[in-house]
């Protein structure tokens, strides 16, 4: 994996996560073999590791709020070099954050926990995937590492 | 009926209330013969007291915000122990909100004031019932009592 | 609860059960913990019990015969004053006894013991509900008092 | 063909016909090379002897009434140890029929004499496979001996 | 119009009236101008009487059982030259009793009070256009009388 | 058969026909037994006989012309006082045909030669049902007498 | 190509062309290179020739009036031989045009310029083709002399 | 609001009207208030008067026929400027007039008077809107002066 | 134009804009030409100008967040007289937009700025139009002065 | 069971097994109660030994490869006298089988170890059974043996 | 019809037919009078002569293996200047052979026997024409000249 | 990125591509900057380079045919350790290749080079998502190498 550390030099990147997603700690513990114990915060910190070698700066985010996940997108037009999103339960349901992300002009990553096609039917049809350079399901735990390696990838050859 | 006052002392349950059931009052009035001719606190004061003679204490919200009732939801999980919730509108569009009560892991009554099957067809389609684990629709004002009976039954059961 | 058996004095109510809802006793027992394991004949004593604390007498029918079913709702027009029904597999496929039940007019307040939403796509569309005043889905055998409580107060207050 | 007369020993299984299936005879008759002339009661005869020579017993039964096919499957709970059904036009609509063979709790063969897939539309979608063990389509005046035979094996193979 | 009372001499033909279409008298009433407020018994003597003017016997019957109804068009293949049918709400449901009439082998005419086209969607799906020779819909109490008359014509032409 | 003659006298009542409706004649003959092997006006004079001795004045149209059989409808607001049509190939597709019809403001029976639902599917939905009194279909070349005839049974009604 | 200009000897043609298909000539211009700059007479009168040498007189027909064409399409019965016909937006409307072309008892051949199923999705059903003998589309210019070449041959093996 | 008409000098603009809106008079009165209780001419005077206050010339047709409606949309190709259209009901069936409208090369506003989202399921689907450049619905009388101000402002922006 | 400046001396009415629509400026910049490079508040000065010039006094309000907008809504019932709405991408998804607007009890003029029937199959439905008074689609930044007109237009005659 | 080995005389017959179904031996090992332990060869061998009490001579197949399966029911045109298939996955998905099946011009019967109508959706679809005489689903591994036999009656019936 | 063999001078086009279409001599001749009774090297034989006198060199093929088809045209993309193709039953299946020939880069022109449109609903749909240039339906016989001359124009043009 | 080459030992996984994935070198070349100008025997080298420091043994295979690759991925089930597999335009067609690859007990990951839910509504579909572990869609050139890290992670853990 080539290392872009020195030339992406710590670039911005947004990483909201969707509703559900901040369920960790003593009663929403999830796959404590890879994110230990800890709460939101310790795991926050942990992708901002990941991230840092890659040379980005994961900018993390947790909401429930299709307005406040909208809003950060907006943000991150002038902010931001990238996203990685996990939309979650709004990837199924929000017009208005496909249209941000389609507004924000910068490489998307969109990764999901599970693959979305082996669960209900009213979670197959997603708006994110039109507006994502790429699509990630079903990688579990390891999903954000390598959306946020190939997030780093693009980046490099638009530089 | 049953009384469940003495055995469940007081148990918390979350009572959330979806967009536009907050409109009562002077000009939002709804059935004055059964809720008064008050204000919403005044309604909720009244839920308080009917689930009080069943033994559980009622925490009521009412919000027009999809993300605010999905953090009551997810706050339901240490500190409720069984929820009746009348989603309203997003009934029938939030996946995150259903996503939130399926990961509660509390019992979950839904209620709704009329008949969701004889008005549009937009209507006709929920996601909540298929996380509920009893639906009531159409009994008006009656409902809410009759789901906080029901609950309380659930819980007494499950103790 | 309030209580009607003073004001109602023992209105007949029709209670039809349909499709495999007779299936008690040895080999047919369900929920052994609140019906016993008596016979049909058993249960529906259990029912007119129930219904009496209400101030209702309930006409107990269990039929597989859709024509049966509806017959008895003909029969209603003239002899009862409200109408509990389980329509089971008939919700689904039944024009006959949704249009009696229109032409009852009756308050109607159906009941399934699960929560149809949760089981295969062909019980997902009712006929039935179109026709009832109230739906009650979910409540197992708690359902029936539901009903009737509701029923009785409806009566109530149309008296 | 192995031989379950002797273990068998003449087990009685239901053998339902659904609607129309009662047209033999001088204005309704069918295939009489191998049906013969004669009446309903006749045919019965021959499926009972062919059941005989497989150790069954066929209880044979002819219906229109759903609610009669119905009950005769709530009945085969308690008296028979299998059920070969032909339901005609009600496979396509009977939702009480589907559920009262599921709760048979009996190995369930299905027969139709033509392919109905080779018919009109709405004969293609049926309610009973999905409780069936096995399906027999189009094999004509052949699928009772087939569907028989293979209910003895499947009896045999459970002893 | 044709008189055909001395060519067909009071041929024997079937109406058959389906689910609801038994709610005459007092509290049933429908049309008393056309219909006078008498029982179901005076209606049909109605029916006979018109039917004689075209020189038919009518045979009617009523019935909310489908197999009540697909009986009498079994029976019908040896007793009666025609059939002027209602199948209500059979219409939409039944195929036993479209086979039935597809294999009856004699003319059919269906009749609707209403134009089925103009109600609940549900209704616009009709088993038995398909094997009926004729639909009249939407003609009201005239509907029988225009039935029996085109149904000796078809006979007429048919001798 | 009441007779109206004299109490409708001539009443003006618009029979338009639909496309491929004028195929009549030497190489387009239909049902020559019928209407003779004349020509569309011998066809459209022996109309205006049936409907004379029923108190109508049939006015005939017939047009391949979706326009030209709009343009006839509006004229009928003021000139005519019902409407006998068969809509042909246009019931299928002419939602200005069918606004025409309903902006009319007259009775209006529908006629079909063949019965439309038992040919192809594109041919089962229709626009015109929705707003005509009385659909008639699969009646052939009696369907003009019994719709006249019905039309001067609904004028004599409204009279 | 064998010449059948001697046997079919000017045999005439039908070729109608349908909406949006007269807009040639200065400001409708199209493919100048195949048709020259002309008007639609000049096309027309091109279109002869090119049927001439194929034996055949081609009547050349253009509107925007699905009437016309369906006139014109009827009058062939007892004038034309064949038909060659660009039904254009008709083609997905007309069900009048469909059954004049069913009707015709001639051979036909419909052509379209452009590849419809390479369009927008309303425009890939048609219903011409189920009445058309063969299908051309996408030949662009060259689609009229591919149509009246097959055309010869389908006349020259049914003389 | 800016005044086009010295800059636009009295541009031409086709202003058709389609089916059932011809209805105006003594009988088809529609909205005397805003329209006077004049004929269709009167009518078309004052559409002539408003247009002509934004500096434009507008060029009134009504008609119920498809065909004539294309080609005036055809004919505008080369004379007008603009189009404000009310298909009324070929918004739904016609593709040879969008096909006209989209060739056309102009400027168009879609007028409907009603909303037809409230309206019949039928009407929902619309051809037109693909190809308008503008549309507005439900505005009843008012529809016209806001959709011929627009095709000033339109036009005059292009100038 | 009417002004209507007197007689509505700045009636407040309520301007909600939905998500991505508060994109303006350096960056978000969108049709410098008619609202010049300013930021949000600038274009609302403008709104508010161009509401004042009509009479009525624009409350503008731009949220992501669909509580925010119901929750405004809500709001208006008590203090604006009346709504002119773009929802954006909540158009397509939120129920209790709807429902808001539904029980606001003010007209409602809807605005689109592109026409939504030329962009993805998921923008082509839309929950606001059933409830709007007025739709218009597709004028762009003249969308919100043409609805200012026509609400004052309905608040003059409504007076 | 009659013995067809003396007439039949050892008839060549194919039975070709589609993708998946070659799955036998250590790993993949289906029912060793029913095939033993053996590979693919070893339970052709028992298959051929069931045809052959039956007087067929089965020609086994088994492949992955569409082309290989459509090939061999070419080749079996000339060669067979009837086929015994299991598509297993091409049942689904393959036109091409299905033509060469019904241009082989023999008697076809379908054989699925499971029942299809019990797994997912896309397997409820199959383009087989329109083609096959007989359709055998979920008779597991007595499957085989019951087609074998059927076929040899097929065989015996049209000798 | 212009002759192309000098400029063109035998240039390589593939011919691939799809599965079925091998099917000739003394058991699956078809259409003896266009094609004699040879053999499929016979008739491959005549498409080469037929190509020939166009100018064309035609490298026939047939394989019922999607597989084997989808590399001819592979293959194509260095070796022949334009493809004539029947996909038969691939036509509707075959996504792989769809992006084979969207791949080519070279004219495509596909030829069906029958008129697809009026045969079983599966064949109405294929996904070969969005990567045509033209399309040929129901020319029989005769849809391989006529694709090898329409082949010859376009080659000719592109020159 | 953790480095598995010391303790998964260059375990042999299998990496199948799909129909169209051949295509590289002269004509074929796709993405000269990431795979440089070589045939594919060239960019199988540098994927087996990539597994290799990921410790895994990648076995390369591309094939046109769907049998092919459904056979390769039943061989993989007794020699590899894990599927990255790119099925094309299988993907959304076989039935044969999804059955393969829940049958092989292996992990899987699924890359596709473009993100495929932003191309054609056919291509939205897919069956191999619900069998595969992972899916990974529009990472272009960089999917494989994201693949494979991801399956030696989780060979890793399930060690």
């Amino acid at each position: 994996m080539p290392n872009h550390a020195d030339t992406l030099r710590g670039a911005p990147v947004l990483v909201p996560k969707g509703p559900d997603l901040g369920l960790f700690g003593p009663l929403g513990l999830r796959e404590p073999a890879v994110y230990g114990t800890g709460t939101l915060a310790d795991i926050e910190e942990l992708r901002r590791t990941v991230a840092a070698a890659r040379g980005l700066h994961a900018d993390c985010r947790q909401s429930n709020h299709e307005g406040v996940l909208t809003d950060a997108v907006h943000e991150a037009r002038t902010v931001h070099r990238g996203i990685v999103i996990n939309p979650a339960g709004y990837s199924h349901t929000s017009v208005a954050l496909r249209d941000a992300l389609a507004a924000a002009g910068l490489p998307v990553v969109e990764v999901h926990l599970s693959d979305i096609h082996r669960r209900e039917a009213f979670r197959h049809h997603s708006h994110v995937p039109a507006v994502a350079d790429t699509v990630i399901c079903g990688a579990g735990a390891h999903g954000d590492a390598m959306a946020l390696t190939h997030l780093a990838q693009l980046l490099e050859e638009n530089r």
